[in-house]
């Protein structure tokens, strides 16, 4: 059986992937007394009155929602929101593996970027956390913005953080393995979608190297006439030569070439136009934009991927259990770029012996959530 | 220590009464797979193409959302939506013990009925079924109203229907107690709230007797002028011989006595006036509107209280298990008045002995969550 039938067998049977626990047994009168009534209107009136102080007696302490409308599921694409349930519930059994995080799935009937905002806060105080996941561009872009700012809980879309904060991860890595700086890097990023937008502010924003942004029209330039507003942002972080052009233009004497775009696009005659010692982080999914052999006989010197069964791959699991367990431990209410970066230092610091094999470090690593939490501390 | 200061310390040692759990440990690489990806696309695409397959998929086959404004929270009335948490939480664990659903508390920020029917839409397709609590009248009507014509998963307010299921299990057993016939009883319902009002039309559509309700003001009758829409629609189905007045007129010859009300509002002068054995259903919280002993006194035949302490609690957790259980395993899309009348029957019918003192089964006996759950069986 390949792994799509066992999938839908394994789901089938089990009939979904999680469920409820009571942190107490109910095998007593009493205890019914105690968390329902009359004991709990004893809580209840102490929340109402000291707020802040729900955290101390709920499990807001310790849980996240995970919230998706299913309009840009990995690569599966604009599927639905039911579509989009049995990867949100794959993402609640991370949570609760790797960080013991609570999270609980919601998917949403809603599209537009005011009736998610709008949604979302509406639920917003039964939860410790928000993590906004597989929503499309650019409605991802102010769904965030606006729940970063009218919220006073810690809200993350990880599609574009959880990305950037590991590929940037793999950089720092990469640098110290090629000998090259980061800040002097020429850096093409094809895909400037949610993760590619969000590659390119957070790679900018820690070393300002030259970051040449593509889309499916060529290089994000000034002469653009078809930009929209949030592409056009993107000029602020890159292009600062200005140049106009196509892909081909783009990777002459490019350092690291990153692509969240799609399967193939990278050809050995295109690496073969890169600087000495070619970086690439290709991760298209499932297929990435060229595959490791054929990256390494074309001359790559350090290749990623988004796939497990190559060497470092760029998982997302490697940023966000940690990012949320140490903002729920610290009662952060906002992740900021400082948050982002320094997890970027802990999860490269984390591997023990650098080398083009071995540039980003295991989910499995023990010391992985709590280095990353530990950037939340005050 | 008293009760309060137990349940206190309790819920600041827990952090929380509730957790998730996974159904399946992520304990070989190969999990990740088929839950996550790459496998979990093969689920996604699955549900997408076939949404009515969402619940052999994905908890939703098992789980419900507990969803407050906290507008109306028992004892304590609108104290917001982060106050009514701990009870949600609460139910939640209720909902697991008794009938293994896995509920999810969502408290809302929101409190006007389009906000709050907008903001239930946008989740619902996260859920199996919806339980609403604790939102204040007129608002929860049509909230209820609304969502249970516009969501194809079961919807159901139990500050309504549950109490409403249980007073009729009441009823039906007190009848057999005293001989008299449910249709020709003379019935007082004090309080004309969310709870007064379901239980008058659930009792009416049962046994259509004569009932009378109560609000602060006296009688709802066509003479008040003061009458919201609710209200006046309430004129449908009871007071059929026009009558207005105080509680003193309506009891005169009363068989029986609902009071969904206030501690202490119902003296043993106004018992007096009742029919032969009148029965009492002095539902107050926390301390009904004539305690045990003093109507014992005041010569009534049967009482039952909300209070576990007392003999026959009318007590919500005797209906809501079974019925979101028997509608979840069912595919049940609408709680109809027929499930809620044989659902009373079905719980009246679980008491061996029907006597004054025991005319409500516990919620202890095992056989009360399937066969409630049995009313939806097809």
């Amino acid at each position: 059986m390949d792994i799509n039938e066992i999938s839908l067998q394994k789901h089938r049977e089990l009939k979904g992937k999680i469920a409820m626990q009571l942190k107490d047994k109910l095998d007593q009168q009493e205890k019914l007394s105690i968390y329902y009534t009359p004991g709990v209107a004893a809580v209840s009136k102490q929340v109402a009155e000291h707020p802040e102080t729900t955290r101390d007696y709920t499990w807001t302490n310790n849980n996240v929602a995970v919230i998706s409308d299913g309009s840009a599921v990995l690569g599966l694409g604009n599927i639905g929101s039911r579509g989009a349930l049995p990867v949100m519930e794959g993402k609640a059994m991370l949570f609760k593996h790797f960080a013991n995080i609570d999270a609980i799935p919601i998917i949403l009937d809603v599209h537009s970027a005011d009736e998610i905002v709008a949604a979302v806060k509406a639920i917003a105080p039964s939860f410790g956390g928000i993590n906004l996941e597989d929503i499309a561009a650019p409605i991802c872009f102010e769904v965030e913005d606006r729940l970063k700012t009218e919220l006073d809980i810690p809200v993350m879309h990880d599609d574009q953080h959880g990305t950037a904060i590991v590929v940037l991860a793999g950089l720092i890595n990469a640098m110290k393995v090629t000998g090259k700086k980061l800040s002097e890097c020429r850096i093409v990023v094809v895909g400037a979608g949610a993760a590619g937008t969000a590659i390119i502010r957070l790679v900018e924003q820690y070393a300002h190297p030259n970051i040449i942004a593509i889309d499916s029209k060529g290089i994000v330039s000034k002469s653009r006439t078809d930009l929209n507003s949030e592409k056009a942002q993107l000029l602020e972080f890159t292009n600062k030569q200005d140049e106009s052009g196509v892909l081909s233009d783009a990777l002459k004497d490019a350092d690291v070439f990153i692509g969240v775009s799609k399967a193939g696009l990278l050809t050995a005659e295109l690496v073969a136009k890169m600087a000495k010692d070619p970086i690439v982080f290709a991760m298209a999914n499932p297929v990435p934009e060229i595959m490791p052999d054929a990256a390494k006989k074309a001359g790559v010197a350090i290749m990623a991927t988004g796939r497990s069964d190559f060497p470092n791959q760029v998982n997302n699991s490697l940023a966000f259990p940690g990012i949320f367990r140490g903002a729920l431990d610290n009662q952060v209410t906002t992740i900021t770029d400082d948050h982002k970066t320094r997890a970027a230092e802990a999860i490269a610091g984390l591997v023990a012996e650098v080398s083009a094999e071995n540039i980003i470090p295991s989910t499995l690593n023990p010391d992985l959530v709590p280095t990353v939490a530990a950037v939340f501390e005050h």
